[in-house]
């Protein structure tokens, strides 16, 4: 980076921020300056009374009735349709439901389903875990030979894509690095081949702004709790492209998927539109603590967003600068923002140590093996003094070598 | 019924009924006598704070660190051992995740992928639609001509179990009805014929004692929502008997249920236990409003529960006798309680009219096309005296014709 041209101040940053207002809109708590917001997001101050309303008004008064009166029914397709404005695409194409790693398996079934004859699902060896393993699965039961194929880089991805390719499933930013795909190009070239397309925007989502319409994606999944801030283990959502609605094409053909569920007939009958994606019942409570933290959304500017997010990332990256080469810290994260999504990681040596002694400090960040410290930049409740702070604090445990402490190299269950 | 030698007197009932003080422990609004918890259960009065407490400090404060610190990582583990004890289920056999749906989907991969060379699943025409639904998604998926056979009747079961079956999938207390198959003896006969069998536990769990290690029952499924009182949408739960854990058995093959989720691999590895059943990030709003749910079944001896909950379903069936010949209310439900569950169904024209006016003078049962009035008794929270007056309302209505009202007579998207 060119310090000199592009060195942002932190005060005037944040003086100026279109965004600043947001963060009176979420609970954090005092001495935390939270970069995990890629992790779990952070709490919106309206969604406890919403929940509470559900429990004390919808379920305590209203029982069985609600799934008509709260509309309890259509919670799938309501959330679905706030997700869909921020990810750019068109009404009736996204629906909340299940967790991601499900709805990856819905929906790597129809795109295999859509393109039989051809043997190879292409990914990455850094996708993200479940991604992978959920390729395992669904590979297995169709039990016709479908090969994982997986690059080794983002720059071997287009070498792998020939005409025995099915499906090309990548996550559009990287949750170690922080690495983006350019999603219209990889798109166009997988098409050009007869491949259909899969999206995993997980670290996408409530980041920046999505075309997912103008991109021409098949499918598109992702997470509700990491910047939509829908809580812990939040629904999930989906996307499907209209042209690929129709058809029984997802095996997970649960009720809610069916034309006419409270029918009760006993074939099954899929709807021809995005609810067929839907299974069981939806968890109702997670629900409507998704569906109250995407209604903040309806008030954001996804451009701002964007440039909010890059700005907070190059400021942590121009801080981390002064002293990354003395405690070999080794960015990890692209530093051109067209490479990236929101969030900054470094490569070090002791780094679950050196986390460990950042969250006892108040900054929380996180650790994912083997050996990278990210911090995840959330536009929406950030502060650009917080960010400056935060590398401060890096500085400060690095220099004291206070990561040396006992305590701080111990393991928990989930880091 | 011998009127004379059973008659239940509601008000000595009451007086005797050892589980009268449960009903304190639940939200119920005035004027409402609820006979749908069969359906969606009532509210637990300590459900409202557990999830606040969630929100506010779980959540608001600790963040991503609740993972670690509040538990969550393993929240189906641990609610799955407070369903397991209810359910005659060994330790470690039991998780809570996902729906109903979703978890009959894995187990009957799971039995498929562990009894080959068989081609068919024996269910019955009027098992809850969801299951005949997800058994079609199942057998296109696996794509080896897979058949779903299905009985006409409880009676025909027998029939249809030949050495060419590969597993007997049949929910315990059949949803309309209310017609409890005996599971031991079937689970039996399936196994004398090499068949593996799935139990449906919806409309069993909360209802009565079940013993699924001494049936030894294959697999089970069930749901959160009803008689467990977990809330709209609850996390379902499944079984496993242990002597088909291990193998990578069931294709829904998500973090949570590698071996080492947190280690990042890039190859599935399932964990050799129970937990291969788990999927995704579970969503922790619902998972603690299940889990303190299930915490007030730890106080409840299963035995009294079925006493009283034939004592109720006697009590309604003695009260609906003196009138039901005069309307053509048709008993559907077995009057012999070993083949019942905890419900009472009639067949009759103008059902789901006749149920509204019920609803809208305070009795909430429910409706099941094409003709079925459903009343669910449960044993935590109704009074006999509120059993015996929900006869009186459903015999005036009948009398009053308040039914014809053409307010009775608008369908919702829900009955």
């Amino acid at each position: 980076m060119d310090s000199t041209r592009t060195r942002i101040d932190p005060a005037e940053a944040d003086l100026s921020d279109p965004l600043r207002s947001f963060r009176d809109r979420f609970e954090l708590p005092e001495g935390v300056i939270y970069l995990d917001g890629n992790s779990l997001g952070a709490l919106p101050k309206s969604v406890r009374q919403r929940v509470l309303n559900t429990i004390d008004k919808e379920w305590g008064v209203g029982l069985i009735r609600s799934w008509n009166t709260a509309d309890w029914v259509h919670l799938p397709q309501r959330v679905g349709a706030r997700i869909a404005r921020i990810l750019g695409a068109g009404e009736e194409t996204v629906v909340a439901a299940d967790s991601t790693s499900i709805n990856l398996f819905k929906v790597l079934s129809a795109a295999l389903d859509l393109n039989p004859g051809r043997s190879k699902i292409v990914s990455e060896r850094e996708n993200f875990p479940t991604d992978l393993y959920i390729a395992a699965g669904v590979a297995k039961q169709i039990g016709k030979g479908h090969r994982l194929v997986l690059s080794d880089g983002p720059g071997d991805i287009r070498g792998l894509l020939d005409e025995d390719v099915a499906v090309l499933m990548l996550t559009h930013v990287n949750y170690r690095t922080g690495y983006r795909h350019d999603m219209a190009a990889l798109t166009r070239a997988a098409h050009d081949k007869g491949i259909l397309v899969i999206w995993d925007l997980a670290h996408t989502a409530g980041a920046m702004p999505i075309d997912l319409a103008g991109a021409d994606a098949d499918f598109a999944i992702g997470c509700g709790y990491k910047y939509l801030n829908g809580g812990p283990g939040a629904p999930a959502f989906l996307y499907v492209n209209p042209r690929h609605h129709g058809g029984f094409r997802q095996p997970l053909s649960g009720w809610f998927g069916h034309r006419s569920p409270f029918d009760f007939d006993s074939s099954y009958a899929p709807s021809d539109n995005i609810e067929q994606y839907l299974c069981g019942t939806p968890p109702v409570l997670g629900m409507v603590a998704m569906d109250e933290a995407m209604a903040l959304w309806d008030d954001v500017d996804m451009a701002a967003i964007r440039t909010k997010s890059i700005a907070l990332c190059d400021l942590f990256i121009q801080e981390v600068s002064t002293f990354a080469e003395k405690f070999a810290l080794g960015l990890v994260t692209p530093r051109e923002p067209e490479l990236r999504g929101s969030q900054v990681s470094y490569a070090c040596e002791n780094g679950y140590a050196i986390m460990q002694a950042l969250i006892a400090r108040g900054v929380i960040g996180d650790f994912r093996a083997p050996d990278i410290i990210r911090f995840g930049m959330t536009p929406l409740y950030l502060s650009f003094a917080e960010v400056e702070r935060a590398a401060a604090i890096l500085k400060d445990i690095l220099e004291t070598r206070a990561w040396e402490a006992p305590e701080f190299h111990v393991r928990g269950a989930v880091t």
